[in-house]
């Protein structure tokens, strides 16, 4: 229950495990074709270039950025912690300028922010911002700036990360230019890979660059060789076959729930969640309007170590929570409800074994005080409990 | 029996599916140690810096160039078939000069061609060739070449994708400064990360950089926080847990095999291979002293159609063959012995299959010639046959 990867389903590890075939395989590539089409209906989307990356989130942010971003280009990039942090190097290290706009961490990408920076960099070519900060939980309006950015006739790469599956995320109906995901948060798959898409308008962009793109690895005119609709699969690299029988069974347990359905799911439990932590005296790092909930990042109770309360957890419950990044290392902890894990029975484990290790180092909170919190917020809304 | 991915045993695909955890649990950092030593043992080296990459062999290739390749650098860069021409694509992606040093498809890299590239080229900064190309079944003479490049003060950047496990390779011995290579050949894990080695000499290269790495993924600078020894493990990016599994799995069984018997293993088969094509008119690409055991080209037979061939064995027996890459494309076969798959009853089986489907063609071959052949072969070498 840190901040992933996420407890993976026996279905999805019995997938892994299926003998691995070649990757121009008829029955393979049948598989591809299902993929994408279930990675469309993930990111509710209907653009052609929507593929797994094969390699991990951060890889799948490379492309966005390696593909998108020439040198000279200015783009404005949000950040608002870790992550929009890393977009800023990415867009650096390939001879772009950044253009920073900052939020405190914790909070979310302030639009008027954006809009002034849109207004006084007219030749912005990208907007770039993270959705879902894994490093807060703070969940930024999409939609919102999207159209800023449409309006300045700006691209935009957005980080769904951790939204992916756990949060409305609407590609098309918000205008994303080009997105990146990982699997091992609210897909619970194993990490590995990267779902992106990229929008007519992106991939027009990528076809009229002038510089060359400098990863031969990410080049999506070749990748597109071998994961393009119709076209004879020309092979560019070995795709990793069973992360991606992997990815497929996730992403059809995924479709089986509805999307709506697994949204819903997050939001009840992360509640339950909030009742328990609160119950024990912590507070959230993002205001309540703007919270993932997938990522509850809470403060850490005055006087309590974090690597002890973390090392017990784990020795004495075999459970992970996640520790604070940069500057918030050892002030807060982040308890990821995400995908498979997000269910009641893990609420009121992590509640109670959290509540328990809290006694036993004398932070003066009652027994039991988390669990029932709770079960009170699971009485108030009985559906969301059998979910 | 392509050209890879190789067929993963069962112990591999258990591993694979064992639960996920966190990428800094420490039971997974134990394994992580574990592999580097395992892969230092594969490798032949004691070079710290050796790591899976997490991403298939195209990325390994990309982690050797990105590091080491600064623009304005001459690059000598061997092409002898497809991967020689990615080594070229990177060092032009990333503003590298590179002074191409060509042999025909189906040969070795030439020394003396190269001494002469380095003698006419004191500004080169790289030799990069690859030892095992898979696109022919030809292997270079990876000691010759490292040696000649020490001579000339060039770092080398050396393709062992397909050597790695079947045949011998000697990172240390033969001064090798750069290797990459996959893990869906010979060491039948599933393909997806691709272990790289770094010698001391290439590490100071990587450190004395002046300009940033253009891959915030691929910045070794950054890997090594969270791969390197004895250092807090630091969050670079989500490891692709469950690959990893398996990747160590199949380190356990190539230690527990023995990296000679190994080598030997896929030579006695090769041999067996051989005398049961040859018996069938088949003819090698590569000559007797220059071929890969674990890949085997072969002409395609006068008047045989290559697709109508590898789709029948497809189909009738389950078999997959590879095809010609390249201007080999329609002319031949490439048959793997890698890894898991190289055994006396692949051998028999894939010639048996091969023998029908050309006797059904009209091909004029006799029924049963080929297993023959390589029965006849493992009669005069039992101990290989019982491998």
């Amino acid at each position: 229950m840190g901040p992933g990867p996420s407890d993976v389903s026996q279905r999805v590890l019995d997938a892994l495990a299926r003998p691995t075939i070649g990757h121009l395989d008829p029955e393979f590539v049948r598989m591809m074709d299902e993929m994408k089409g279930l990675l469309q209906y993930a990111f509710q989307t209907e653009n052609e270039l929507t593929i797994p990356v094969s390699a991990p989130g951060s890889a799948g942010m490379e492309t966005c950025f390696v593909n998108l971003v020439e040198p000279g280009d200015t783009v404005i990039v949000c950040i608002n912690g870790v992550f929009g942090g890393r977009m800023k190097e990415n867009v650096e290290r390939l001879g772009g300028t950044a253009v920073v706009v900052e939020d405190a961490w914790g909070t979310v990408v302030d639009p008027d922010k954006v809009e002034a920076a849109l207004k006084a960099h007219p030749e912005a070519k990208i907007l770039a911002f993270v959705h879902a900060e894994t490093s807060t939980g703070a969940q930024s309006d999409a939609e919102t700036l999207c159209r800023l950015a449409r309006e300045h006739d700006c691209l935009t790469i957005v980080d769904t990360v951790t939204s992916l599956g756990g949060t409305p995320l609407k590609v098309d109906e918000w205008g994303i230019d080009a997105v990146y995901s990982g699997t091992q948060k609210c897909l619970s798959a194993p990490p590995g890979l990267s779902p992106v898409s990229f929008s007519p308008r992106a991939v027009a962009a990528i076809k009229a660059r002038k510089a060359p793109v400098t990863s031969w690895f990410l080049d999506l005119n070749l990748v597109m060789g071998y994961w393009g609709a119709g076209a004879k699969r020309a092979y560019h690299h070995t795709a990793p076959v069973n992360n991606l029988y992997g990815l497929h069974e996730a992403l059809v347990i995924l479709a089986e729930e509805g999307l709506e359905n697994a949204w819903a799911r997050h939001r009840q439990h992360h509640l339950a969640l909030r009742a328990g932590l609160e119950a024990l005296g912590m507070e959230f790092v993002v205001a309540e309007a703007d919270r993932l909930p997938q990522l509850n990042a809470v403060t850490i109770p005055e006087g309590i170590d974090d690597q002890t309360v973390r090392s017990r957890l784990l020795k004495d419950f075999n459970l992970e929570i996640g520790a604070g990044l940069g500057a918030l290392a050892g002030k807060v902890w982040r308890i990821g409800l995400m995908g498979h894990a997000c269910h009641r029975g893990n609420v009121e484990f992590c509640l109670d074994a959290l509540n328990t290790v809290l006694a036993d180092l004398g932070a003066g909170v009652d027994k039991g005080a988390a669990v029932a919190a709770a079960q009170a917020c699971y009485d108030a809304a009985p559906e969301a409990a059998s979910a």
